[in-house]
């Protein structure tokens, strides 16, 4: 089911923009028994990301009241929030006075493999790399055919997840996760201002692993890296966190930072 | 009004993955006296985009007869074509059986001034750079939040077109056309395979310049080639073409070349 302005529907002009241009931003978080996780953050990226594209940003009750009215049942499951810059005739020129459109639904949690989170992933690297946009760096809009294109990559569906790097070869995340590094009692993380997403799970991961007293460093990092690193980890608002146990011939024992990672997503 | 897989409607689901990521192509084109200018150009695009993207493409009578069904007036005006991925659950994966959304509307022109189109126009150059990704370089895909940014830096009434550089420096074009620089005979026009829309217009001016004899190059071209270029010619499907006459303190003395062109492009 889905608000669109406030109204139920299931349809959308298509003549918006989201459509046309992919003219927006967009979050995916969990509800836990009706409650949106981590919504501080996700409010704040949204008012972010918005800003980012001159998108004007919905009222923060608005948004609550509205998950609220699609979730009556308080069950587990997702809410997808689109916001748009609306009806526009055609021409890329935004409109003297766009009104945002404002998407809320709620559907079922992803059905993964339960082993995934007690044993850890398998992944594989993406051919396709990033192209490297500062612009766009870090938001989460509705241009997403890099990720389209790097998810069509495999069909094994014992492969959890897709590592992209960049064109430069750079280490970014996985096609719909942040990747953190445990190494020397170190998290090290991608930095997001060249292409990628800076998702809500990262960012509190990172706020709680600096109130632990843990050295968290976002920097320029490879797959090399990855492979170095004593633990893999990647998360995001719906799985929360995995770890990477195989990626081709290279295996990772179980780790221990996973489950510190877990308590710190789950107290948030 | 549009037609969305045939049916009368201008509401698609909010559910579509051109709305959702993207997910999708279009093509705009010039209808005069009720007919398709360069159709069947556009229409071989068309199949040549959906078959990068692995979409599905209409057969060319659908298309043909929408058209017809949406301009029955025979008016001049702009048919615009998306096809998308269709309706999909929430996530990046293609989904086993994605079913083309097809998106066919009629507009009214673009009113641009008369004298661009006799005295050439004034451009500026885009502080946004294009990012480089081979992969979706050429392909006309609903992912264009550079070209909405891009348009958005200048409001000056008097600026037809900003010109678009990649992140190398590279000349790509200008933000809704492709750019054509004439010199010593030739005609020279950035490769299409890092960034870029490779343009229908842009394919028949390539094509009728051979025909005719004269040199035609797709090569790496800069800001320095453009300025040093004897005549600057943008080109797309609805205004055909224009000479740049000024960009910043450079002017151009009226040209001949655009004549020719022009002459090329009503033809074909």
């Amino acid at each position: 089911m889905m608000l669109i302005n406030g109204v139920e529907t299931n349809f959308v002009s298509a003549f918006d923009r989201g459509l046309s241009y992919g003219d927006g931003i967009f979050r995916t978080l969990k509800m836990v028994s009706g409650r949106p996780l981590h919504w501080s953050y996700h409010y704040d990226k949204l008012v972010q990301d918005a800003q980012a594209l001159g998108l004007s940003c919905p009222a923060q009750q608005v948004l609550r009241d509205e998950m609220a009215h699609l979730n009556a049942g308080m069950t587990d499951g997702v809410i997808k929030i689109m916001l748009t810059r609306g009806v526009g005739l055609r021409g890329y020129q935004i409109p003297a006075q766009p009104e945002t459109s404002r998407m809320v639904s709620f559907s079922a949690m992803p059905e993964w493999p339960g082993h995934w989170r007690t044993d850890g992933v398998t992944v594989r690297v993406c051919q396709l790399r990033l192209a490297i946009q500062p612009r766009l760096a870090g938001i989460k809009h509705l241009n997403r055919l890099e990720q389209v294109l790097a998810r069509s990559e495999w069909q094994d569906a014992t492969i959890a997840e897709g590592i992209l790097l960049d064109q430069d070869g750079g280490l970014v995340g996985g096609v719909m996760s942040n990747v953190f590094l445990w190494h020397n009692q170190t998290l090290l993380t991608p930095r997001m201002d060249r292409c990628g997403v800076a998702g809500v799970t990262r960012a509190v991961l990172i706020e709680q692993a600096m109130q632990a007293g843990i050295p968290v460093y976002e920097d320029r990092l490879t797959l090399e890296n990855l492979l170095q690193a004593q633990e893999v980890l990647l998360c995001n608002s719906l799985f929360g966190a995995w770890q990477i146990r195989q990626l081709n011939q290279h295996r990772w024992p179980a780790g221990q930072m996973i489950w510190q990672v877990r308590n710190w997503l789950e107290n948030a």
